[in-house]
């Protein structure tokens, strides 16, 4: 629709030091991304790096945690791949007209606190990306184990043009 | 409305090897399903057969622990009893255009990472009952214990025609 | 819009024993409210007082454990934080048509199996405060932690008129 707006968008991603991975694996029962009137969802994004996990466990201070800053640029990454999956279905970022609402599970230590601060990674991408229209309602919520043992993962509803 | 696409998804379910269950007895300040606009949403769904949980614990490999096959069954189930949901609520399933998403939550032992195969029993049933139209976005976590100690819940949002 | 309509919702808050607090900080890369078409989300939000918890730790019966029937208070605290962002936002509760879908995750102790108990605390205030509108859809979770080290958190979806 709007692709100097979505040009604009992954310049922004680019600026902020990210790059659009490439869409996620076709899937069998379920699927990245889908569109329904107005809104978008996204499934819950793992913060994939071709197709694998970079750390996994539970996050916490400690031995044998992931630390909060990397579960942070987990975070990240893991918005990253829902813009993705958005891209994909979409055709354009700039079909986007707000990011609506964000969810955040951090596979968490049971001693950990901060998953508001985990999950401030994924908000600040999107709104590096958006500017005031990534700016969502989000939940951030600490979970005992995430698939394939991933630190994080999120999902996004989006509303669009 | 379309009564012979509602009879299509009950025989389809019925080759899967599925009935679609009495409706959830009534609650106090909640309701299992609901129409806003186009969309509709159901309540967290238990895996309840005739009111009562068939197993509850924690899934997970070893002893102790419900196996992952069997809390499969139990997702599939929980799916089953959101379509009955909204089967009331509807009058119709054939009013349902889209499964738009689907959050499933694992009542998970802490080393257990295969919240993905769990929740695959939901969203296959899905797809048995809608097609293509039933293929959805959804999340999967593991979360510490659920209502009852049920091994699972599952949620449903659709989109109406 | 209606300002009656408003004053009865907060009317019937009092008549309830709940007072609407002021509305929650304004944060950096979301927003406790949002519209979107006819919906608006919630973030998920924590039982703050004054910008303080009053209780903090897991959710269970026994020692060092915060009791149901507190974490139950605490749930409505969530829900009437939750109404004060909206109102923010909106400028008048009339607005909403109806309360959709109410999420609220438990922090529990793992052998505690009665979230749906502590979050009735928010449901029923919700139907306190809308009468038959305030009847949603809802999930209730166990999570093994929540920011802040909250027992609570409830996000809420409505639709407005």
């Amino acid at each position: 629709m709007n692709t100097n707006r979505h040009g604009d968008i992954v310049q922004a991603l680019a600026d902020a030091g990210f790059t659009l991975p490439a869409p996620p694996a076709p899937l069998a029962a379920y699927t990245p991304a889908l569109q329904t009137g107005q809104l978008a969802f996204t499934s819950g994004q793992l913060p994939l790096v071709d197709g694998k996990l970079e750390a996994t466990g539970k996050v916490g201070d400690g031995p044998g945690l992931i630390s909060p800053d990397t579960a942070r640029e987990q975070a990240a990454r893991c918005a990253l791949n829902a813009l993705a999956a958005l891209a994909t279905m979409l055709g354009d970022l700039g079909r986007i007209a707000r990011v609506a609402k964000l969810t955040g599970f951090v596979a968490s230590d049971p001693a950990f606190t901060s998953q508001s601060a985990v999950i401030d990674g994924a908000s600040e991408l999107l709104k590096a990306a958006f500017g005031a229209d990534g700016v969502h309602t989000r939940s951030a919520v600490g979970v005992a184990v995430l698939p394939k043992d991933s630190p994080v993962e999120v999902e996004l509803t989006v509303a669009l043009h």
